[in-house]
């Protein structure tokens, strides 16, 4: 009889699992964050480094980076979680009246009951009141609402919907390069294809509808093009759409028959004074027919704007002009799950529905996140006029968003280098950036750019004071590697 | 140009989107359910029924059901999400310890900051410790232990892990009939085979390893086994596994090359005083080799047990012997969805490191946990013994879990009234039933069970009180059913 068993005698051996596991790679969380990690336990176990801290700024995580959750929406949080606190004279009434409401819409009265697959009706109504309100009116039915848990997860649930294979072809994703890298890694997994169009970086990271229908034409002849993914404001390229630009984009998928998913997740991260966030759900609604029948669906997140509350995951998707029949298809799939978080449904309501004028949350209410939002566009002027002023870096402005992707013209023996070690360029950079200074970035390889172009993306979250630390680390580092591979 | 875009022009219809979302079923919210959600409408709408209230005995969610949170629980859920209670008197000294030592291990000490993906290896290390403990000091490493939202979405990642067209061959998956549906609808989802074995329902559901043998030799042409499910306690079956019976299934995991996927969520639910629950990892380990070097994946949720925590969504999958180059790919593919909710996280840790003898806390943890276990123990003798006297029925005992699965001999004219509408005759039983009386449970064949067998699973959460009047309702409706199809 056998021993331990070998792990080529396993059930499960890298032959015989999904090989669409084995391809896909999320960048955000690759090699060089695992390497922060280590060296941080490396430094807590008093190895010697030429710096005492690593700086996370892979990751669009606000409050890893210590920014405050507002007041409001933990405090909805904990009565709603613990209802005996709505005895205490220490919560303001609209909080409790708001707390007081959630529990109701529950099962039982309890955030310990499975809500609808869908989320909390309750919810969902708050969800479609404000986007009416946002959108200047336009209606929005609840039952198009699914909350969901974060925007990952309605994100992951609306490609995996797309999963057929007509005409014996692959269904095919449009998706920007540089993209967030949820997309590659989804469609990846779900054995799909990847169909590029490319950002235009001298042109503020704008979409050029050209690009759209070259990448479609192309595409066709190997893959079915089912969806098209636009990420705005941009991740990681901080753009703001115009417009204009929307209208044409909507064109394009209306004429190409191909469903769009418009990840608004930073709708209120806007800090450009030229730019402001237009809806893809109200510019289509303007438009008219036939454009308004187009089927869209858009996610929003608590992880991002100003919460920032990405461990409670909690988001929504709007399904706008879905055929009934596949909606239903869709709402089946998600009930197998149960439902998502109830501490997620109660941040949704809680950004959804804030403290308005005149109630006794509304003041500080107002002031956190005028400071949360404030201190973030200081930050995006900040990070691009320095990293502008390093020899071959060309930036373009951080008009929303939480990332800035500049560009670094690396010498070329800095790419010889790299090859030697089998390394992308920018992977190298990076790697360098992060053992000599502890700060951490994704290189640009990890969202896509065009062959030759090297890149890599920080975050604008780390706090004013240690972001202008990091900046002047990072422009020692740069001048040291420029110098080294001179 | 056109004007509205009819279904049958839309981007997504029928012909076109996943063929298994079409395929798939998830019985607990079926139809049903649907309905049930229906009549409640028309309930609050002023609509006369023969009764003023639905009881929804269709889903294991405890709160949903009356049962209360425990306050250890949800005091530490509201430290963690609002910190400044950390300065009250009215919380306990060891719920404040295990706040703090919670948000020092968050990013930016915030509940609000991603964590890793796996989940915070702070509550990994609890976990781990808490099923040392269980398992009599076999050892657990918190590296394979992955924190998830409830236990559904760890499932589901298994399941995926393990699609894989081996030879041309459809990876098969073996699940209990009667089974919970997840599974059934997971694998549909996947386009994955299920491979049906049955429990023996003449011996109090038990697990015949025979049948299993059968079952996967009958399935191995057509597709390839790779995976063996077992729900202990079972779901809807209410059987509690001998050890002995757990050997021979390791035996035949082990002999047959399937990855044992040990369901236990209901670990902490056994009424029957004979019954005794096992860990499949505890018996596997002192089996010795071959045996404990047998893949597993074991699953908890705070969704069951006494906590009854279904919304807040938490839980835990633990992975052992997985090839390390296997368990790095699923590593992988849970990083693209970031993180589970931080709050599900707090509500494992309470689960597993509960306070102990000599904290403040811990005499009301234990007089509550106490509290809602002999009421389940209560209410499982009750339904037993009233179902029992019903005529027609009979009904295994419930020695776990939270459900009664009765067998109906239903009239030959219930029969042929149910095939004249084109449904099952149980679901024919359990629509009138929720007609005439309100109560919701769902049929038999929405778990599966022998062909020509009729049955229904009810919970048996309804508050004791509820609880008598609901069967006293269901012994009316049943007699006046009988005598209808007589
Ligand atoms: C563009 C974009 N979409 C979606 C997400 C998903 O975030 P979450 O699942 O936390 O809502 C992110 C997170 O960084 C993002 O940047
Ligand atoms: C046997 C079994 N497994 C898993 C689950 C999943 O529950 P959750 O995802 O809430 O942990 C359930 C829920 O009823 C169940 O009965």
């Amino acid at each position: 009889m056998s021993t331990k068993k070998e792990d080529n005698m396993k059930c499960l051996n890298l032959d015989n699992i999904n090989p669409n596991f084995i391809v896909m790679e999320y960048a955000v969380r690759g090699p060089l964050v695992i390497r922060a990690g280590e060296i941080e336990k490396e430094l807590e176990k008093g190895v010697k480094k030429p710096f005492d801290q690593v700086i996370r700024a892979n990751i669009g995580d606000c409050h890893a980076m210590g920014q405050k959750p507002l007041t409001f929406l933990r405090q909805l949080l904990a009565l709603t979680l613990e209802p005996r606190l709505l005895n205490s004279p220490d919560y303001p009434d609209d909080v409790k009246e708001r707390a007081c409401a959630l529990l109701s819409s529950c099962q039982g009265g309890s955030m310990g009951a499975y809500t609808d697959s869908a989320g909390l009706e309750y919810v969902r109504r708050q969800v479609a009141d404000f986007i009416k309100e946002r959108d200047c009116g336009i209606e929005s039915d609840y039952l198009n609402i699914y909350l969901t848990g974060g925007a990952s997860p309605g994100i992951k649930s609306i490609l995996s919907l797309l999963h057929c294979h007509v005409d014996n072809k692959t269904p095919g994703v449009m998706v920007p390069i540089p993209q967030y890298p949820l997309y590659s890694a989804t469609i990846a997994e779900y054995g799909m294809c990847k169909i590029d169009y490319y950002l235009d970086e001298d042109n503020k990271w704008g979409l050029n509808c050209k690009e759209l229908q070259r990448a479609f034409d192309e595409a066709k002849g190997d893959c079915q093009p089912r969806a098209l993914v636009i990420i705005n404001p941009g991740n990681p390229t901080g753009q703001v759409l115009s417009r204009q630009n929307i209208e044409e984009i909507i064109k394009f998928a209306y004429d190409n028959q191909v469903l769009l998913l418009a990840d608004e997740v930073y709708q209120a991260n806007v800090y450009d004074k030229d730019s402001e966030f237009h809806s893809f759900k109200k510019v289509m609604y303007e438009m008219g027919e036939p454009y308004r029948s187009q089927e869209l669906v858009s996610f929003l997140s608590v992880s991002k704007g100003y919460l920032g509350e990405c461990g409670i995951r909690g988001g929504y998707m709007e399904v706008i002009n879905m055929c009934p029949k596949v909606k239903a298809m869709l709402t089946k799939s998600i009930t197998a799950s149960l439902c998502s978080t109830t501490a997620g449904q109660v941040a949704v309501s809680a950004l959804v529905n804030p403290p308005r004028p005149g109630e006794p949350s509304y003041e500080l209410y107002n002031k956190e996140k005028t400071a949360v939002l404030s201190a973030l566009k200081e930050r995006a002027e900040l990070v691009h006029k320095t990293f502008c002023s390093f020899e071959g870096y060309s930036v373009n402005p951080v008009q929303g968003a939480m990332y800035v992707f500049p560009r670094i013209d690396l010498p070329p023996k800095a790419v010889e280098a790299a090859k030697a070690k089998k390394m992308a360029p920018d992977a190298l950079y990076a790697f360098e950036l992060l053992e000599s200074t502890g700060i951490c970035v994704v290189p640009g390889s990890g969202f896509g750019q065009l062959p030759g172009t090297y890149h890599f993306r920080s975050t604008i979250l780390p706090q004013t004071d240690k972001l202008k630390l990091m900046l002047e680390k990072f422009r020692q580092f740069h001048s040291d590697f420029m110098k080294k591979y001179k």
